[in-house]
């Protein structure tokens, strides 16, 4: 039999220690009304405030701030900088300008993938890794130590708060200037708001539309926080964070979720992003040559399961086939309400891959009918 | 003016997801009413069961049993194992026996603390390290790929449970024999327990006695810990966890807590593990020599702050002297329910550090004041 872990039916308490690092919106967040919290990168994030399902339709249908200081940045400065954050990714880094993000996968000597931050080139030898929920000031400084190479690698006081939704950048641009519109995807520019030291980013955990705010001097947290939230109020902002249900839908992927060091970027639907054939060297060349030669065996796709509304993931929930064999498992799923039924992402054995392919999963609230599906699963915009 | 967040005056809801992992445990737990948790090393971890206080009134009169499956172990083998595991600490590993433990400050380039794991020699080309709150494992990964090392460094299936408490040997009796009252301080036997594999270890995050169970399997986390239970049961084994109280009154250091990467081993007390002048080389051996001849500018210091019982650190609060100026931090604090005051540790000044120094801290309940004392503030045996 096909056993799952149970789950717990109400959200448990959560104790706090100075080890679960505070945002510095964290005192706005709690004036605000934040209900629940998760960790990540080590500091305290918020959850949700009037509830996910109410949160989520503020984000799809008018404007919401987040505060994701948790998405921590790693430094890296000084003569060899380029070469390392080259090293670190297998995305060709060779066209990347000042002034530009991009999407890079961190991958370790295996092909295992690490972390996919979004990489901001602040100048020739000055870079910001922004973070998702693993140690990579760790890995870089383990690297770069083993390598002898001449670079700085430092967490910096730097928070950023994001304006998301189809109003955002009317609330960006009530803050910041008309300016702001016409920054293109995945750029960011350099400012001061009276005083207060930002980078302004084109990006975002969500497909619907907005901008990141760089906060450079954590003292200035609920002022800036206040500042967006007076910007946006005559628009209805609402506070918020990124949101599971959106995300699923979007099909963005959530490290630790969906993507592990046990995964490789070909398996995650990262294979795009790496240039095996530049001429550069960087970490998991070799591996995710061999991996890419072999082919690989189970890749990530989307599922759907049933119209009933069920309670999301807390853990990875088994899948079977027609015979009962466990041919993978679903690691991130939620209802959604605009397509008003179960979806989610699995890992799954290559063969079981094709979109209409019939599974089994194995909830902890029942064992129902899976089916593969196309992803995202719903359109950008709402 | 020196100021402190906000404290939140009740304990927020939890959000679970999958990137936050389940313990083998976890399902024990939560039929054994399990209430608060928090992350650790990317897992929930139970923090109480009945309250803080009464679970830690449990284990100081009698014995509990804890998850601590968080105390997730990096496992190094090969050739070159033994050469990065004392590449990785200033401590002297040429006498470390196979089947000890032994406490390892793990160091970075510019000496600032990584972790502080237990070491476990299972074989001179075996070893584990059982974490604090970092992702070790990329640390060790990326220096043992930068340095060419023959190594592979993996996260086992390794789950620790603890016995903790005055009566947790007449249990461990009871579950495993009677050799294992005779087991040292800091050694460790691999056995199987009816075909459960176990590493049973002479440890533990309290000063109450007991033993730690590494279970080496996870699908037996539930029988195992129903065993523990079962065997426990004529004494009245209750479930708890970690104590904060139990842990600062005993001048316990918690990594992310009162140590972190910016803290270096001789300003936290951990200057004796530091043999700076072995043959052996190992990460951070420069620049600790000249923190050593330079000496430090400030100290991890025990704090007292008055009788009335208030709510312990979820920040590291501000410390004061007489003439206002910021002279450090209290880093952890709880009410002592045995010394009837708060107690805490801080990070001080130099100067600062002499025992009945008089400071004001800035806790979010007040500004009071603060006197330095000795760690530990109270007898290891209640």
């Amino acid at each position: 039999m096909v056993k799952s872990m149970s789950q717990v039916t109400h959200a448990p308490l959560f104790g706090i220690a100075a080890r679960t690092r505070k945002s510095p919106y964290f005192d706005a967040t709690v004036r605000w009304g934040v209900k629940a919290f998760t960790v990540y990168n080590h500091m305290l994030m918020p959850l949700w405030y009037e509830s996910p399902q109410a949160d989520y339709w503020k984000l799809m249908t008018n404007v919401t701030m987040w505060d994701v200081a948790v998405e921590r940045q790693v430094e890296i400065t000084g003569p060899d900088a380029a070469r390392l954050v080259q090293m670190m990714t297998p995305r060709n880094l060779s066209k990347c300008r000042v002034g530009q993000c991009k999407y890079v996968p961190i991958v370790a000597e295996d092909g295992g993938v690490i972390n996919d931050p979004v990489l901001l080139k602040l100048g020739e030898t000055h870079f910001w890794l922004s973070l998702a929920d693993s140690d990579v000031l760790l890995w870089a400084r383990g690297l770069a130590h083993g390598l002898g190479l001449n670079v700085t690698i430092t967490e910096p006081d730097v928070s950023p708060l994001a304006i998301q939704g189809p109003r955002a950048d009317e609330v960006a641009a009530r803050l910041l200037g008309d300016w702001v519109r016409d920054l293109r995807f995945f750029h960011f520019r350099e400012i001061d708001l009276d005083g207060i030291p930002l980078l302004v980013a084109r990006s975002g955990w969500s497909k619907q539309g907005g901008v990141e705010l760089y906060l450079r001097n954590g003292r200035f947290g609920s002022d800036l926080w206040e500042r967006v939230a007076a910007a946006g109020k005559p628009l209805d902002i609402a506070p918020a964070a990124p949101s599971t249900i959106e995300r699923i839908e979007s099909g963005l992927l959530s490290w630790g979720n969906d993507v592990t060091l046990n995964d490789n970027p070909f398996e995650v639907g990262l294979g795009h992003y790496c240039d095996l054939d530049q001429e550069a060297d960087f970490v998991g060349k070799a591996a995710l040559r061999q991996i890419r030669a072999a082919g690989v065996q189970r890749k990530l796709v989307g599922v759907t399961m049933g119209a009933t509304e069920q309670p999301g993931t807390e853990h990875w929930w088994p899948l079977t086939d027609a015979s009962g064999e466990r041919v993978g498992e679903v690691r991130s799923a939620t209802y959604s309400p605009r397509l008003r039924q179960m979806i989610g992402l699995a890992m799954v054995q290559m063969e079981k891959t094709a979109v209409n392919t019939p599974l089994t999963v194995h909830a902890p609230w029942g064992s129902t009918a899976a089916t593969v599906a196309a992803v995202p699963f719903a359109e950008k915009k709402f």
